[in-house]
């Protein structure tokens, strides 16, 4: 059981949920959950979210089998969001693509934080004994 | 210039903003812009938010000096929810703490994807030659 005592719900009972890569560290999505889903979530051990715009509990990775496992949660420092390191399998989009964030609007068409790992494994490989 | 055009802001005119180290690869916070908020983080490339409490703009880092430089900027999917890698001075939360998700509700209290570049660049420091 964790304590959920310290987490704020908004007006509509919902609280955001960051979802990143724990490979890769790549930021997958953005969803929202309720209380349901956050208990789902704890118990299962796979990602639930809620969907506002069908406003109903889903679990990711139902139909498409893209299935995230939760690795670790964690809370802010207010209270009113939720950042999830997650397993992913398949596609976290439903377009298809890695990640939901796949538009750049500004700077670097890159994901930083995953051209460093990449960049890094490949450093390492060239030195290796 | 770029095109917010698909960007769509809530019934509050404002849309959440996943902030992302750079570096690190680290989520260090979310916060809400407006579209003045995002305007002048386009303009003046430092991250300006929306608070949703003092009901005002704010220019990260401000008062404290930990501002935020943009690097990259990503829209996702269905055009609701921005990510921001930045360049963070000092510390991200008023806490002191470099990310506002300080608080581990379940499993590994790692941030998987940081202990990964860290262990990297460890090795890759172990094996120069």
């Amino acid at each position: 059981m964790i304590d959920i005592s310290a987490l704020k719900f908004d007006q509509n009972g919902l609280v955001p949920v960051i979802v990143q890569d724990s490979s890769t560290g790549e930021v997958l999505m953005l969803a929202y959950m309720n209380k349901e889903a956050l208990e789902l979530t704890i118990q299962t051990g796979y990602m639930h979210y809620f969907s506002r715009s069908r406003n109903k509990i889903w679990k990711k990775g139902e139909t498409s089998g893209n299935v995230q496992k939760l690795k670790s949660l964690f809370l802010d420092c207010d209270g009113d969001t939720l950042l999830a390191i997650v397993e992913q399998t398949g596609s976290a989009c439903h377009t298809g693509n890695k990640t939901c964030f796949f538009t750049a609007l500004e700077g670097d068409k890159k994901k930083i934080a995953t051209d460093i790992i990449f960049e890094l494994m490949k450093t390492i490989n060239d030195r290796k004994r």
